[in-house]
C-alpha cells in the first residue's frame, strides 16, 4: 500500500485555509436577488393578519409573499411543516413572510416592516406538559400530540428481570445543542427561461433533496438540478430541507430573477435544527457475575412545533440499547411528542450520543453495584465477531474488547480510577463504549453510490461520485481509494463536486457511511480503469498484460522493474488513433446489508463500527468547574486510510462531545431561543480542548474498502458518556443531564452533601 | 424515426431569446478583478520605453504587467507572438500592456494612462510590398517574409495544358472580413490557492486550448481546468488562443486574485482575428467538349504581423481546387507572407469562400468561351459516387449532380439566365458549387469525440459530449441522436457543457464536424445505454429482451404494444434494490479518415459534402447598388436532422456570405482598422436578406449518423461567388474582388464602358 495509511492533507486544505474555497455565500449568478425571512414573534398563536405594505413598498423590493401568494405544501417527515404559516405558528423559528430585495440589507428591512397580529394559543414547552391530561393540542388531527411512536423488543424480558441480582433505574434527561456550522444555512434557486430549476445548496443529500424540493415546489423532478455548493459543516444539520429552500425557489418564482438567500448567524441559531432533547426511562439488570440480563429503556423525545429528522433518532437510540453489549432481554419504547419548542433535525450521532450517555451511566451504576470495575464488567459483555445481537445486526468484524483494553492501559485506568484527592480539585477517570453503523444504513430501498471515473491526457483521474464532502474529508478519502486502487499518485486524482445532472445518484452523507459506501463504489470503478489502462498499455508497449502494472502514475514491466510507459502517454496514445477510445469506467456499489423489519430487526449495516474511550477530568469542588484534562480513545476503524484525517475527525468529535458534555446548550425558555449568538452559546474553543490520545484498531473488514469502517460519527458518540462517568469518579455525583457547567456541578454536589 | 428529420427549436432558444443564457460576460467569481489591454499605436516599431507609473498610482488598480512581469513563451502556428511586446510591435493589434483593476473602467482608464515611447520602423502593407526586394523583413529568422509555403500537385500539368482547348487567366484578391460575434472575447483566469488554474474560455477547442494554454502560462496541463461559458457565436474566431487570454492569466496570477478580461466591441474588431486575405494568380483550361484539363493557382497570402490559423487556409483552398470537380491536373502554390496588417484567423469555410470565389469564377469564364451554360459545363465535369479525387478524397457519397439540378429548376435558371434587360435595374442569375469536408478533417492524430451518457432516476438522458456548442444548434442535434437511439422523448434529453475535468476529449468545433463526429459518438453511448436498460427492463418485467423496446420513454411490448414499464421506473428499480446498478455509458468515435501525407493527399474526412447555389440579383448601373433578391440553394446534408437547424444554417450561413459579397469590410488603411464598429463596418441585416429557397438533397450517407454529413460551414462557402456570377450576368462585368459596393460596381461599370 501506498497511499492507504498515509498521513494526508485534506486535499482541499489550500483552499479552505487560504480562503479561496467557495460557499454558497460566495455564489453570484447574473440578476441574482437577496433574500430574506420574517419569522414567527410567537410560539403559538394564530394569525390575524399579514400586512406587508410597508415592506412591498420599500424601493429595492422585488418581492414580498406570504402563504397566501404560494402554493404551500406541506412536507417533511410528519408532513406538518410547509414553507410559509398562514394560520397559525407553532414555534418561534415559524416563517410568515419572506422578501426578494436588491440587497440582502433591503430584503432584512422589508422584513422588518411586515406587520403580524397574532391571537395567542396554549402553549406546551415540555413533552410532560404536552401529554398531561387536557393540554393543548397542536395538530387537531393528533389529539395526544404524539405523533410517532417506536417499540422494540428482543428476549423475554419479565425472565430477564427475575434472573438479575442487581437492578439500576434512573431517568436521564438530554438537552438542546446544535451544529454550529461555521458556514450558515444558504441556497441559490435559479430559474431558467423554460421553467428548469437549478438550486445551489448545501444540502448533505443532493439527489433526494432534488426530488424532495421538485415535489415541495410543484415541479416535476427532471426540472430540479441540484448542484451542490462547497459545504460549511454539514454534521446532518443538511440532511433534511428546511422551508428557507422551497422558500427561496418560490421567490425566484415569483421575482423572476435568481435569489440567494443567506442565513447570518443568529437566524442559524434560531432557524436551524437541533441535536433531539430526549428524556431517557430506564432500568437495567445483571447478574452477580456481571453478565448484562436485560434493559428497559422509555424514550420521551420532544418533538418541538414541527417534525424533522430528530424524530426518528429512536432508529439509531434503540441499536446502542439492544446491541452495545450483548444482553439477552431488550425492550425500548420512544414517544415523540408535539410541542412549541424548537425542532430536532439529525446531528452527528443522530440520537446515539444521548443513547450512549442513558446506557452507559446504568453500565456504571450496574459496575458500582456489583463492585466490579466499570472497563472489567464492559469486557464481560462484549460481543465475538460473527455474533449476531438480539436486533439482528451481525458482527463480521469487531474490535470492541481490544479498544477496552488498550484505552485501560493508555490511560493509566489502574493507577487514576478511584482517587479523586482531598483537595478542592478533584480527579476523576470515567469510560464510554459506543456502537454506530460503520456499513451505511440501510434506511432507504437503495444504500448504495454511483461513481464515474475518467482518466485524462494527461493522466489525471477523475473521480465523480455521488458522495458528498461536508468538510469530514470524504473527498481525500475517496481519492486514496482511487489512487491505490489504479497505482496512480494521489496527486493525480481530482474528485468532484455533486451536480445531480452529472454525477451518479448516492443516498447522501450520513450514517457515517462515505468512506465505506462511496469508497466501495469508487474502488470498483478504478479497478474496471486499471483493466482498461493495463489492456491499452499491454497494446502499446507490446507486452502481455500480466506482465504490467501501474505504479507511481508509471507503466511498470514486472519482470524488469523498468517503467515503461505512464499512464497519460497510454491514454494519449489510446485515443490518439484510428479507432481511438477514451478510459472511462462507472460503478454503483450497494452494501450486503437489509432494511429493518417492522419490528426494528436486520442486518441494516454492512459492518459496525465499535469505540472506548476513557476521559480524565479535573473538577474544582469550590466552583464547580469541570476541566477535561484528557481524553484517550481507542476505535475499531477496520483500517485507516487517511491517518491524519480520523484524527482529525476523532479530534474533533472529542471537541463536540465534550463541548456537549461540558459547555454547549442553547437555552430554550418557553419556546424561545434566548442565546442565538457564539459569545453566550459556548462552544468548546483551543485551550478547552484536552490532551487526546488516539488509538486505531485496525483488523480490517472483509467488507470495507482496504478494510475500512466509517468512523465518522463515532468518536462523539461516548465523550459526554465518559465525562460523566470521570465526573462521578471525581465527586461521587453522576449527573443525569447535561452539559455539566459549573452551575449545574456545584448545585449537584450540593445536593449531595 | 420519431426525432430524426423533425423540426426542432434549439433546446436553449429560451434561454437565449429570454436573455437568461450566461456568457462569459455573466460569470462572477468571488474577489474578481477586471482585466484591460494596453495595444500598440503603431503598426510596425521598436519599443523604447513603457512608463507604467501613472496605471499603477491609479486608485483601484491591482496590477499592471509588461513584458518584462512575465514569462513571456512564444506561441502560435508560426511560434512568433507573444503575450505581450517587449521589443517591438507588429501590428496595430499589438499587446504592449495589461491591468487589473476593481472595475472595468478603471483598468481601461489606467492603460490609457500608460505611456509608451516608440522608434517608427519601415511597414509593409500587402504582400507585394513585402515580397518586393529590399523589402522591410519583420522577422530577421524569415528574411524573404515568407514563413510559410505549401505545394500541392495532381496530374501532368504541361500536358493538361497543351490539350486545353480554352485557357483562362485572372487574378482574384479578397478582402478583410472579421466574425463579428454577438457576443465579444472574453475570459475569467481563477487560480487556486494551491496554484491550479480554472479558466471560464469561450474557445471552441477546450481540450487542445487546456494544453496550449498551459504551456504558455507555464503550467502543467494537469493543473489547468477549462470551463466553457455559453459562446455568443464562434464562427472560427475562437479556435485559436491568442494574447489576452494568457494575459489574463498573468494578471490573476500577478494579483493573486481572479480577473475577467472581456474585449468591448471596438477591440474586438481591431483585437480579434479576420477572415484570410488572399489573392489568387489562376489558369485554367477545359477541353472543347467543356471537359477540365487543369488548374494552376498560385495563392499569396497576407499572414499579418503574427501568425494563427488564416495562415493555414490552403489546406482547405488546394481541396476546392483540386476535388470541387474531376480535373486531370492540378498544382496549386502558396506563399505565406508577412505584413503589419491585421492577422486572420479561422473563419467558416477556412479559405473556401476564397478558393470557391476564383475557382467558379474560372468556370464561367470558361463556359463563356466554349459557350456551355455554367451549369451544364459544371455537371459535365461532377464526380460519381464512389471516385477518388486526385487529392485523395475518396467519395462514397455524392450528391452534387442533384444539388446542381434542383437550384436550376428552382432558381428558373433557364427562364432568367441571361436577360438582364434593358432598364437602369438589371437583372441577372450566377450559379456556384461547393465542397467541403463533412465527416470531419483527421489534421490532429485524433478527429474522434468521447461522450458519456448517464440516466437519472426520472428517465433524463444526461449526455455529455467532447464537443462544442457555439450557437450552432449541435446540442440540439445530438439531443436528437440520443433521444432517437434510445426511445425516450425529446424533453428528455440534456446536453452539457464542457469541462475539461469532467468531460472527455474532444478534437474541438472546427471543420463542420460536430454533428457526424460527436453525433456518431453520441449513438455509440445512447445504443449501449438503451442495451442496458432493456436488459434491467427485461429482467424488471420478466420478459424476454427481444420483446421489449423503448418508444416514447416507455418500455414497451413489442408482442402486445402495450407499455410494460417507463424508463425513468426502470432505472429507479435497478439501483433501489439490493446490488443495484446506476446506467451510465462512455464512448469514443474516431472516424475512418486519414491525415494527409506530406503531398497533402489522403482521404482526410469521412465523407463531403456539396452544394450548389444560385443567386439572383438586381444591379442599379446608375447607383451601382446591387440588391440580392433570391437566393436558392440545394444542399447534400446526407440526411437531414434537425430541418429547423439546418435551414437556420443555411440561411444564417447565405445572410454571412451576402455580407462578405457585398457589404462588410474591415477597413484597413496602412496596417489599421479604419472602421471598428457596427456602424462603419456593414453586416447584412434584416430587410438585406433575399428570399431564400432551401432544398435538403439527402442520400444519406454510410458513415453519418442517421445518414448525415456535415454542413455547418457549407452554405456560406459559394454565396459570394454566385453573387458575382450573377452581377455579370446582369452587367457583363465580372469582378473579381470583393465587396461588391455601390462604389466598386460603379467603378467597374465605368471602367468596362
Amino acid at each position: 500500500m501506498s497511499v492507504i495509511g498515509a498521513r494526508v492533507p485534506k486535499l482541499d486544505a489550500p483552499e479552505r485555509a487560504g480562503g479561496r474555497i467557495r460557499y454558497v455565500h460566495d455564489i453570484v449568478v447574473p440578476g441574482m436577488l437577496h433574500g430574506a425571512i420574517r419569522r414567527s414573534d410567537r410560539v403559538h398563536a394564530r394569525i390575524l393578519s399579514i400586512d406587508v405594505s410597508a415592506a412591498r413598498a420599500l424601493p429595492g423590493v422585488r418581492a414580498v409573499i406570504t402563504a397566501n401568494d404560494i402554493e404551500n405544501r406541506p412536507f417533511g417527515h410528519g408532513r406538518d411543516n410547509t414553507p410559509l404559516k398562514g394560520d397559525r405558528v407553532l414555534c418561534s423559528r415559524d416563517e410568515i413572510a419572506a422578501v426578494a430585495a436588491d440587497t440582502e440589507a433591503i430584503a432584512r428591512e422589508a422584513c422588518r416592516l411586515i406587520r403580524v397580529e397574532y391571537e395567542d394559543l396554549a402553549a406546551v414547552f415540555s413533552p410532560e406538559e404536552a401529554l398531561a391530561p387536557g393540554a393543548p393540542v397542536l395538530y387537531s388531527h393528533v389529539p395526544d400530540n404524539q405523533p410517532f411512536h417506536y417499540d422494540y423488543a428482543h428476549g423475554d424480558l419479565e425472565a430477564a428481570v427475575a434472573e438479575s441480582d442487581e437492578i439500576v433505574s434512573d431517568t436521564y434527561r438530554l438537552h438542546y445543542v446544535t451544529h454550529c456550522c461555521m458556514g450558515t444555512s444558504g441556497i441559490v434557486a435559479d430559474f431558467s427561461a423554460a421553467g428548469a430549476l437549478t438550486v445551489h445548496s448545501s444540502t448533505q443529500v443532493p439527489h433526494m433533496y432534488r426530488r424532495d424540493l421538485a415535489a415541495i415546489v410543484g415541479l416535476p423532478p427532471e426540472k430540479v438540478r441540484v448542484v451542490q455548493a462547497t459545504i460549511g459543516g454539514g454534521f446532518g444539520s443538511k440532511l433534511d430541507i428546511y422551508p428557507f429552500e422551497p422558500i427561496c425557489v418560490w421567490l425566484a418564482r415569483r421575482s423572476g430573477r435568481p435569489v440567494r438567500l443567506l442565513f447570518d448567524r443568529e437566524e442559524e441559531f434560531v432557524g436551524s435544527p437541533t441535536r433531539q432533547p430526549a428524556i431517557f426511562h430506564m432500568r437495567s439488570g445483571a447478574r452477580r457475575d456481571g453478565t448484562f440480563t436485560f434493559r428497559d429503556v422509555r424514550i420521551v423525545l420532544d418533538n418541538g412545533g414541527h417534525t424533522s429528522w430528530g424524530a426518528t433518532t429512536p432508529f439509531v437510540m434503540m441499536q446502542t440499547f439492544s446491541s452495545l453489549y450483548r444482553c439477552k432481554a431488550v425492550k425500548v419504547r420512544a414517544d415523540v411528542v408535539y410541542t412549541n419548542n424548537p425542532y430536532a433535525g439529525s446531528f452527528r450521532g443522530y440520537g446515539n450520543p444521548q443513547a450512549t450517555f442513558a446506557l452507559e451511566a446504568q453500565v456504571d451504576a450496574l459496575a458500582a453495584r456489583l463492585g466490579i470495575d466499570p472497563i472489567d464488567l464492559r469486557l464481560r459483555n462484549v460481543q465475538e465477531p460473527g455474533e449476531v445481537t438480539g436486533q439482528g445486526m451481525r458482527f463480521h468484524s469487531i474490535a470492541h474488547k481490544e479498544c477496552l483494553e488498550t484505552v485501560r492501559e493508555r490511560s493509566s485506568w489502574t493507577m487514576k480510577r478511584g482517587r479523586p484527592g482531598e483537595a478542592h480539585l478533584r480527579r476523576g477517570v470515567g469510560v464510554a463504549s459506543l456502537l454506530h453503523v460503520g456499513g451505511g444504513a440501510k434506511m432507504y430501498r437503495t444504500d448504495g453510490c454511483g461513481t464515474t471515473l475518467k482518466l485524462d491526457d494527461f493522466g489525471i483521474v477523475h473521480v465523480t461520485s455521488g458522495s458528498s464532502e461536508i468538510g469530514q474529508g470524504s473527498d481525500t478519502v475517496l481519492a486514496q481509494c482511487a489512487a491505490e486502487a489504479m497505482g496512480v499518485r494521489l496527486e493525480h486524482v481530482r474528485v468532484h463536486r455533486v451536480d445531480t445532472d452529472l454525477g451518479p445518484w448516492d443516498v447522501g452523507v450520513h450514517a457515517s457511511r462515505t468512506t465505506f459506501i462511496a469508497g466501495n463504489s469508487v474502488l470498483m470503478a478504478a479497478r474496471e480503469a486499471k483493466k482498461k489502462l493495463l489492456g491499452a498499455a499491454s497494446a502499446q508497449v507490446r507486452r502481455p498484460v500480466e506482465r504490467l502494472d501501474v505504479t507511481d502514475s508509471e507503466i511498470v514491466d514486472l519482470e524488469t522493474g523498468q517503467a515503461v510507459s505512464t499512464v497519460g502517454k497510454v491514454v494519449r496514445a489510446l485515443h490518439f488513433r484510428e479507432r481511438g477510445d477514451v478510459i472511462m469506467t462507472s460503478a454503483y456499489y450497494e452494501p450486503p446489508s437489509q432494511a429493518q423489519d417492522e419490528g426494528y430487526k436486520g442486518d441494516v449495516s454492512a459492518t459496525y463500527a465499535f469505540g472506548a474511550q476513557v476521559a480524565e477530568v479535573e473538577v474544582d469542588v469550590e466552583t464547580g468547574v469541570v476541566r477535561l484534562v484528557r481524553l484517550t480513545a481507542a476505535h475499531d476503524v477496520g483500517r485507516a486510510i487517511n491517518r491524519l484525517g480520523i484524527e482529525g475527525q476523532i479530534e474533533g468529535g472529542i471537541a463536540m462531545g465534550a463541548g456537549y458534555a461540558l459547555t454547549e446548550e442553547l437555552k430554550v425558555s418557553r419556546g424561545v431561543v434566548e442565546n442565538p449568538r457564539f459569545r453566550d452559546y459556548h462552544l468548546v474553543t483551543a485551550p478547552e480542548i484536552p490532551e487526546i490520545d488516539v488509538t486505531f484498531v485496525e483488523q480490517g473488514d472483509r467488507e470495507g474498502p482496504f478494510g475500512a469502517k466509517g468512523v465518522g460519527e463515532a468518536p462523539l458518540i461516548p465523550v459526554a458518556a465518559a465525562i460523566a462517568a470521570a465526573v462521578e469518579d471525581a465527586t461521587g455525583v453522576r449527573f443525569t443531564s447535561l452539559p455539566l457547567t459549573p452551575e449545574r456541578v456545584l448545585a449537584g454536589l450540593r445536593e449531595r452533601s
